[in-house]
Order: structure tokens, then C-alpha cells, then sequence
């Protein structure tokens, strides 16, 4: 008497990627509930089991469902918005004040439907993603039927769903107990990469993962210069460094590694890490090559992933193993290494052990979960078909098989795709969504001419300096008093300087745009550099602009240039519509309170005498809560310096300057 | 009045590429005859034309036909035949004696048809062929309405189609008068590369081109090892190489170019030779990444090609281009080389100039034919669409857009696919017969086990050594006699050398298996290297084995490979069915004789004493007409060594000891 199950894929190529590599021609998988309950000859299975339904997969190869180990899903919405430029003006110039304005749940849901509908068309059953509103991420993946590991982005920069990362970690932890025993998406965190995180992002980040037994998701070694910068900054590589602050003392899934080595790998290696690459976005960003051959030999648990379709542009994972095989081929010489078995294991049983769901998925196995797809070889790109050597099947799949071959995607035994047609999402409804949300970027895009931030970014050598700036700024008579305290006991002075400082700011009236101060720095300590010093920045007004208790928090975005154009150019380049500028004679300290960095200037304005005197103390942040701190350490800091609240100064010198103006 | 059209593309964004780079969103394209008689917008076009008929080209792109400048067309039918192996093997152990056993006028005409379908569903319209019986590829590109530049391969080496390269040039030169004047056909003749050519090949090749006014088709600088070769034997790189030797006197499109600098580009630019990398290829085969950024910098007419899909595995053009633009950002760290409109150049503008058909194609503009490809941008994976910028379509098309996106492509205005249907070729019959040859193929490699080449290949280092070998031997008695000859006038010695020799042919009975020799060769000559040099030579028998005037040509194909392994090893390894041991003591020159090269033995054989001294005398060649030259040369050196007719010995030593043992 046959066993019942639910469904037989039958008369294909199983293509297990066991641990033996078993190909089974003209083989079977049987399917009950979410499971695989046997694999084997298509005759015995027919014998073994009745099955509700018997799919006929003639002509065509079954394998494990394909593993994308790296992605940003909702990015599809900003697929084809920019190529071919520098990664500053991609990410600054584009991604950034695109996401900042139109990233919202509506986005993260509308841009994960199109992407979930591309990947289950191409073959893709499992995905690791990191964005904004990843709650959303997770909404349409679950009903799209996907099986996905969600990562909530942290950044320390203010993101489209959090002013802070304090808030984007409360986010987080509130996101992941809802999601938290879900049977196909697993909901995390993702510390979005050290040069855009703290210590402390990561060890919180890390707590929380370690807390729901979930792999931290984060991004190391994309760029050769995030390396250099890393081994400058910390004496350590973005791999040894992420160790070193804990993100690996759990479960961890790291992208890229393009820029990684022998130790890097040991590392990876040794806390079973999984690694990442994006071969399509690590080439159109000019990244490099991944060294997977290494990798693989290394024994690091290797996934590949597409990486966002804002940089690939698309979310077909064959082309990744196509390139994954072909790449280190092309660089190295050697054109054995990575050979189309082991390319094909990046992305379902090698892919599996990277994004830690082996346990699960990447292999057609009894008791595994039915996550399968099954690909038709017969277009007329994979004809012929040669069958006289054991690895032609994967030389098959990897080299002549298109995503696009995909006829049936099977997750958790369920269809999503069956017959090139979509079961659980509204392929039109979604693309007119997709578009209706491009069609508003696009028209912010054509408009932005008058965007400073564009414009300063297009000149080039743009650096985002700060996001949160703590200051105060009062009216002092007494310049000796406060120097003298200054070097009192309370402080500890690390260097000074004294400059005059002609200063121009290209404004408009609507404050909105920002404004572009042009800078001539001249230093006047003995023994100083003689040029001036000539910059530009910019400061865009950020969502939020709180007062802390005795300072003005100033929020805001700063973005910095040389300038090495003359202002004549500027003027003519930024149009302001204001334009006014302010001269002073600046006596600089560093210095050190209680532990933390602050600047303090000492500034006479123009011609206006003792009235133009005035006492800056600023500092730098990336949080709220230690903004905060900051700001009760400043208040202290004015006692010290014998400065009365009556003193203070609300208002920014251009302020001052344009009042006086008009 | 309107004019009357025969076909208005309309409504679709056409993309002329044109020097302009003009774009029209809702564009059209009128078509009379096999012309483009205007291009512009749907509506100024609609009021102007009267069109037979009007196709709806919404959402669409509206580009220049796709031009492949670099494949062999009739190899698809070896797709997936083999993979991830070395160079070697691939092409010794695979893709030769697959060739020699299977290529015929069939082969090329089915894997012509097979590859015709699929480039037309993958928007190319015109390609570039290099093959044998490269008539049969003209025949089924002219019938499946594509335009071609089909090169009849020669080489040195006998081929498929012809046992030498003087019987290859005549096939060619017939080849061209055939097709000379046909409108969309170019029949022309394509020397492989310098490394399987003679001086004589490109020089004969190159006078046939220019005659005919036809590009010659070589190979140039696909490997590193290709390049170190060409420098070693001629102080030339291949491209300056191919230069002296007359290849660039006409029109010439060469393929590769993956190992090119600043003085070979200078070169092909003087020369207006256009250059066809096939990235996908030399990925695969780790050739390694065309300098794709100094080559158009450096204004080379710079194309692209799939190559053969033996080693791609396919034909879609689109891909290549995609490569083309990402590649040289992932090597140099500069993502703005080769943007997308650029890259779309090379397999559309810039491309028709490589190919020297600029004056017909590449571009849409009124005068030029209407080959035409409308792609459909409306996929899931090209969505959404952005339209800010002026170069948005280019990256659409370039990093979003697939091959099987190509709704439908014209050649000379006619419709060769039409809403994705192949109209002009029977899909289905095609595929059923490309597999009916790979079947065939399929068997005859399961069961090679037996076939020594394979088995010689397989434990590598194997060289192909000579093809012909023009040898005479003699029974002699007089040792000094022929000394004394050879110290004589006629003759300049430029090496010589004493050996003890003993040779173990491994031989079946069925001699066209071929017979491979151990040989451990030790030299006695005072102050010669005292360790013994081990080799392994098979031989095979060849199609011809002809007897020339005085001296017996012994046709045949040798593969030499070091012997590392012991003789029991071997024994074991190729379980032969007649093991015949020969040992000899062997005097050996080398002499030059009316500026031939020749080596002359003296062979004292076992123990036969005075009995078995015999006189041998070789040369190599790769042409018939040079054997004669050299067998008539031969029986003059007879002569002056006083051997006379009667002394000649139609036997090889093996036969003659194998009669001993029998």
C-alpha cells in the first residue's frame, strides 16, 4: 500500500547537492506538507508513494530552492536610477537624498512585492535582506510565501525610520519579538558596516542577535579604500575589527568581503561566519573581484547574494553563479578553479550553511523543507544537452541556464510560481505601484536642478561630516577671563590655533535648500602654513532641530569640500539668491572635558568692536542620548568659564550678518 | 500627400545611436523597402508616412540591431560539452577530436541554424562567423534572412574540411566567388591565429581579402601564454606579428585582443582594424578581461563577440555588453569607464565600424538598412523605469534589459522574430536536430575510454607536435661512409648528438587506435646531461597516408607529453594489447639542406649487429606542396649519401621488431 503524499515532481534531473553530489536522471521528489519525504527514480517513487498530484518535469533539472545571501529588496524601486558614476555621488548624490525623502513602509512593502515577484520568477526561494522598515520587508515576503531573514539596518547616521540609532535599535528589538517563532521569516538586526556604525551599535546589535538566536546581518570589506581606511584608523581590518567589538560572538552573516585575506578568512572561518559576495554590484561599483576560490579553500561558509537592484540591476541569482564560476577563472588564470558544482553550491547547499538555515534548506534531502525549483532546460540557449559526464548537469545550469528558465518555485511544498505564472502575488498591480512610486522620485530627480546638495556632490570631493552638531554660542566682554580659565585645571587644551576667517554664505530664502559657505581660512600663529585654506559646505537642515537644556542642539547634515574654484564660480554655479558675508578673527582650542572632544572659539566679528566678541563650545554626535550627555558636560563647561545664561546666543552668525544687511 | 512606407515602428523610445546620441521618447521609425527612410517622432511620423502597416512599439526600445563580431556559430552544438577545464584538455582532449570526428557540412548548417534562432530571440542581427564548411553557415544564415561575415577557417594543421591549408585556400577562394554581390552575405577567409598559421597563410589570405574587398577574420592575443610565445619565437607581440606578415593590407576584424597594449592598439587604429573581445569567453576559458577603456580611448574600432558558445555557452549579445560595462569598473576601481551608452556602442555604432558594414548598420538613421531590434522594457526586472536623466535608457537597456526581452528583430526591414515567434526558422525541427547530432556525439564520448588521446590528455602536458613527418629510411653498412657525406659541402650541421634509446610501444591490434611509445632516451656524447629524458609520444593515424616521389610521407598526428610516471604505470594505465620493446644506439644531426631543416639518424638497432643499421631521414611539415618540396629534397640528399633505391625500408622500427616477436 503507497504512502500518500501531496505533491511528486517527477521525470526531471534531481540535482540533490548532497554532500555525495547525487544526480538522479529522470528522478523524483515527493513532497508532503512543507517536506520532502523522499528523492529518488522516478519509477520507484511512482511505486512508493500516491501522490495528490504528480507534476511531469520532463526536460527539465530540479534542484534546492536558490539562496540570496546578500540583498536590499526595496531598492528594486530605485533600480536603473543612477549608473556609472563615483560611489560618492551614487550614495550622496543619489541613494541618500532619494532614500531620505522617499523611503517610508509603503515603499519598503511595494519595492519587497516587486522584488519577491523577480525572485520567485528566477528561481530564488530564500533571501537576506537589509534595509529601512524592514517590518514591512517582512510583511510582503511572508505573503508572498517567501522564506526570508529580514535585517532591520542601524545606522549611527539618522535613517529614513530612525533619528537615531538609539531609536533604531528600539525599532529593532520591537520588530524581531514580533516576528520572533515565525516558520519562514526570521526578523534581525543589521548594523549596517563600521564605517557607518559605533563600537557600541555592534555590541548592542550583536546582544540583541546572541538574545534571539538570530545571525547578526552586517557589511565588511566592499571597498578597497573602506580597508585601508579601517587598518588606518583601527590598526585592524573591517573583519578583525568586527570581531574585535563582538558582532561574531553569535551567528553572523557578513557581505562582500571583496577585500578580505588568509586572516580575515581564519576569522570568518573560525566563528562560522557566512560570507557574501555581490559579484554583479562588486563589479558596477568598481569594488573588485571577490576572492572566492581562496574562500572556498579557506573553508569559509560562502554564500553569494545580488546585493541591491539599485546597484546590480536585478535579482537573478543564476547570473551571480554564473559569474561566480566565470570571475575567478578570468582573474586568476586557472580555469579549473570554482567549477560549476561548486559555483552552484554558493547559492543552495554551501549558501545554506551561510546564511545558517542548513538545517532546513540548499539541499533536496528527506526532511528537509520542500524548497525547490525546478528549471526547464529545454530553450533553445541550454540545447543541446550532453549527458556522458557526471558534472554535464551543472555545467548545464551554471553556464547556459537563464533565470528566466525557471517554470515551477516551490517554498515550504507550496507553489509560487507554476508554469512561468505567479500564485501568491499580482504581478501588473505590483509593477503599476512600482511605478507610480518611481514616477515621484523621477519628478523629484528632474526638478532638483536647484538642489545644493546635488550640486556641491556633482564637483566632486564631497565628504559627509557630521549629522548632529551640540552648540552653544554666548556673548562675552572678557576674553582674558575665559582664556585663563581655560587653562585652568577643568580642561585639558590639545592643540590651538588663531586665524582670520572671511567667510560667504550662498543662501536662499527658502531656507529648505540649505545653504553653501565658502571659506577662505587664513592662520595667523607663528610659524603656520602661509596658504589660506579654501573650503565649501554645505548644510542641509535635517528633520529634526531640538534644544537640549542650556545649549541649541543644532540637527543638521553637513557636507564638506575643498574649494578650489574661485567664489566668483560658486556664485555663478549656485545662483544664490542671498548672499552675505561675515569676517572674523578666530582663536581656536581643542580640548578635552571629562573625557570628551570639544572645539571652543573665541570670535570678534568685522568691524563691530567688543559688541561682535563671542564664545563658541561645540562638539559632534551621532546619537541623542549622547547629545544629551554632551550637552550637560557644556553646561558645566560655561560655569567653568564664568559665562551667565543671560549671555547666550540663539542665533547663527549668518543670522546676525543678514540682519545687519537688511 | 503622406509618402507611402511599408512598416512604421511607432510609439516606442528609439534610441538611434547616432553620433548625436539622439534618444526620441515616443519615437518611430519608418521603413520602406529594406531602408530606413526616417526616424523620429510617433506623431511627426504619423502625419508624414502612410505605412502598409504600423506596429505598436509601447514600452519598448527601439535600438539598432545587435552585431556580433566574433563567434563560430556551428558550435553550438558542442554547448555544455565540456567545461572547467584547462586549455589543454579542452581543446586537445574535447573540442579536436569531437571536431575531426564530427564536424561535417550538416554539422554546419544545423549548428548554424540552431544559433541563427537564438541570436535572432536575442536581438542580434548581424554576425561574424569563423568555421569550417563555412559555406553551409552562409547557406543557413542567408535563409534565416541575417546578415553575416562568414570566414572560412585555415590553419596549418589539417581540418575538418580540409587535409591542408593549400586545399583550405582553394575551398575559400571557390567560397567567395560563390557568395561575391550577395546583399546581406560577406564570404571571406579567416587564418586562425599566428600560432596555428604560417607567414605564407596570412599573406596568401590577405591577397584573397583585399581582391574580393572582404575582411580577413584571425585570432589575436587570447592568452598571456599566446603573447610570451609570439615575443620568444618573433620579438613581436601577435598583433604586430599579424601586421608584418601583410594581415592588416585590407579590411580585417580581429578577435580577442584580451593581451593588447598602447603600441598593439596604435596598430590596429593606423590600420582601422577592428577588434572583438568576447568577455564571457575569456572569462571562462581564464584568458582573462580586454582592456576595454585604453582600446576605446585609444579610438581602436573596437566591437564585441559572444565567441563560440563551446566556451561561452551562449549567443545573447546583450550579456556581452553588460560584461563590457562592468568588467573594466571591477579591475580598475573606476566605476564611470565604459557607461552604458558607450558599451551599448560597441555592439551597435562603434561596432558596425569594427566590422566594416558602418555604412549599412549599427545605427538607425534615414539611408541605413532597417535592421532593427524592439526590446521590451516592461519585465519584471526592468521595472520601474526612470526617465530623468538623458542617459536613462542606455542604462536600462545595458544593465537591466535580457536578451529574452527582444519582442521583435528585422533584418533589411523584414521581420525575422515578431511578438517572440521565429519566422523565418522552424525551432522546434532545429532543436530536434542539434540533438539528434549531440546524441551522437554524446555516445561516442561515453565510450571513448578506450581512445588513447583522450587517456594521453588526460594526465596532461600534452603538445601536439607535427601533423606530417616526410621520412625516408635506409638499410645501410657503411657508417663512415655517410659521415664523411655529411661533413661534405652539401650539407650544414647544426647539432649533433649520441644516444642510447629504448623504446616501449604500447600498440593494439586495431592500428587506428593509435600506438603510444615510452621512450628513455640517455645521450652519450662527452659532457652531455647524465640524467635520461623520458617522453611519451602517441601516435595516431591520419585521414591521408600518401607516398611521395623517392621517400614515404608518413601521415600523422603526434602528441608528446613528458613521461613523470613509470613504465608499469603506463603499461597498467593503457592496458595495451602488444607491448614491443627497441632499443637502439642512435647517432643524430641536425643539418640544414638548400635552407631546409632535416635530421638525419644512424640507428644501430638491439643486437642485429651490421644487420640492423639503418639511415633515417625526417623533416616536418603542415602543407602537402612543402612535402613534395621537401621528398624531392630528400632524394637528393640520398644521392650525395650514396644510398641508392634498393636500400629503402617501407617499415617503422616497431613493425619491423614486432615481426621479430611474432
Amino acid at each position: 500500500m503507497p504512502d500518500t503524499i501531496d505533491t511528486l515532481l517527477s521525470g526531471g534531473t534531481v540535482v540533490t547537492m548532497n554532500d555525495d553530489g547525487r544526480v538522479i536522471p529522470n528522478g523524483a521528489v515527493a513532497i508532503r506538507g512543507r517536506e520532502i519525504v523522499a528523492v529518488g527514480s522516478a519509477e520507484e517513487l511512482a511505486e512508493q508513494y500516491l501522490a495528490s498530484e504528480t507534476v511531469d518535469c520532463s526536460g527539465c533539472a530540479i534542484i534546492p530552492g536558490l539562496i540570496n545571501a546578500h540583498t536590499h529588496v526595496p531598492m528594486s524601486l530605485l533600480r536603473g536610477l543612477v549608473a556609472d558614476v563615483q560611489l560618492d555621488v551614487w550614495l550622496l548624490g543619489y541613494m541618500f537624498p532619494v532614500e531620505s525623502k522617499f523611503v517610508s513602509p509603503e515603499f519598503s512593502y511595494i519595492g519587497t512585492q516587486l522584488s519577491c515577484a523577480e525572485m520567485i520568477r528566477s528561481g530564488t526561494t530564500t533571501f537576506v535582506d537589509m534595509y529601512f522598515y524592514e517590518d514591512e520587508v517582512a510583511r510582503a515576503a511572508d505573503e508572498a510565501g517567501m522564506r526570508a531573514i529580514c535585517g532591520q539596518s542601524v545606522m549611527r547616521f539618522p535613517t529614513p525610520d530612525a533619528a537615531s540609532y538609539d531609536k533604531g535599535l528600539e525599532y529593532t528589538r520591537s520588530f524581531m519579538e514580533k516576528w520572533r517563532g515565525h516558520d519562514r521569516i526570521i526578523a534581525t538586526v543589521a548594523p549596517h558596516a563600521p564605517y557607518t556604525c559605533t563600537d557600541e551599535i555592534y555590541r548592542r546589535a550583536a546582544a540583541l542577535a546572541r538574545e534571539f538566536d538570530t545571525p547578526l546581518i552586517t557589511h565588511l570589506s566592499e571597498t578597497a579604500r573602506e580597508n585601508t581606511e579601517s587598518l588606518q584608523e583601527r590598526k585592524m581590518s573591517p573583519v578583525a575589527y568586527t570581531e574585535s567589538v563582538g558582532a561574531f560572538s553569535g551567528k553572523a552573516i557578513v557581505a562582500h568581503c571583496v577585500h578580505t585575506d588568509e586572516r580575515d578568512w581564519a576569522i570568518l572561518t573560525k566563528h562560522g561566519v557566512g560570507a557574501a559576495p555581490c559579484p554583479s554590484s562588486n563589479l558596477k561599483l568598481a569594488s573588485g573581484i571577490a576572492p572566492f576560490a581562496g574562500m572556498l579553500q579557506a573553508g569559509v561558509n560562502l554564500g553569494i547574494g545580488t546585493d541591491g537592484p539599485a546597484s546590480n540591476d536585478d535579482l537573478d541569482l543564476l547570473t551571480e553563479v554564473h559569474l561566480a564560476a566565470m570571475l575567478p577563472k578570468g582573474v586568476s588564470g586557472d580555469p579549473t578553479i570554482v567549477p560549476a558544482r561548486q559555483a552552484l553550491a554558493l547559492a543552495t547547499s554551501l549558501g545554506a550553511k551561510a546564511v545558517h538555515l542548513d538545517h532546513l534548506v540548499g539541499t533536496l534531502e528527506p526532511g528537509k523543507r520542500a524548497d525547490i525549483v525546478v528549471l526547464d532546460l529545454r530553450a533553445l540557449h541550454a540545447t543541446p544537452r550532453y549527458s556522458y559526464a557526471p558534472d554535464a548537469i551543472y555545467t548545464q545550469i551554471v553556464y547556459s541556464a537563464h533565470g528566466s528558465d525557471v517554470r515551477h518555485t516551490l517554498v515550504d511544498g507550496r507553489f509560487l510560481l507554476r508554469d512561468r505564472q505567479l500564485l501568491t502575488l499580482e504581478e501588473e498591480r505590483i509593477k503599476r505601484a512600482a511605478q507610480a512610486i518611481a514616477d515621484r522620485i523621477n519628478a523629484f530627480l528632474s526638478e532638483r536642478e536647484a538642489n545644493l546638495l546635488d550640486k556641491i556632490v556633482a564637483i566632486g570631493g564631497v565628504q559627509q561630516s557630521e549629522i548632529f552638531e551640540v552648540q552653544v554660542k554666548a556673548h562675552i566682554d572678557d576674553v582674558d577671563a575665559i582664556v585663563a580659565a581655560l587653562n585652568g585645571p577643568a580642561f585639558t587644551i590639545t592643540k590651538s590655533s588663531e586665524r582670520t576667517q572671511y567667510d560667504t554664505y550662498l543662501a536662499f530664502t527658502d531656507s529648505v535648500r540649505g545653504r553653501v559657505r565658502y571659506r577662505e581660512d587664513h592662520r595667523r600663529d607663528p610659524g603656520a602654513r602661509l596658504d589660506p585654506k579654501y573650503t565649501l559646505t554645505l548644510t542641509v537642515p535635517a528633520a529634526e532641530r531640538d534644544e537640549l537644556p542650556h545649549a541649541v542642539l543644532l540637527s543638521r547634515a553637513r557636507y564638506t569640500a575643498p574649494a578650489d574654484r574661485s567664489l566668483r564660480f560658486y556664485r555663478e554655479y549656485f545662483q544664490p539668491e542671498l548672499v552675505v558675508e561675515v569676517e572674523k578673527q578666530r582663536r581656536r582650542w581643542r580640548v578635552i572635558y571629562k573625557d570628551e572632544d570639544f572645539a571652543i572659539n573665541i570670535d570678534r566679528l568685522g568691524h563691530q568692536g567688543e559688541q561682535g566678541l563671542y564664545l563658541e563650545i561645540k562638539s559632534r554626535t551621532w546619537s541623542f542620548r549622547d547629545a544629551e550627555h554632551k550637552a550637560a558636560l557644556i553646561a558645566e563647561m560655561l560655569e567653568h568659564l564664568g559665562v551667565s545664561d543671560e549671555q547666550l546666543v540663539k542665533k547663527e552668525y549668518l543670522e546676525m550678518a543678514a540682519a545687519q544687511v537688511h
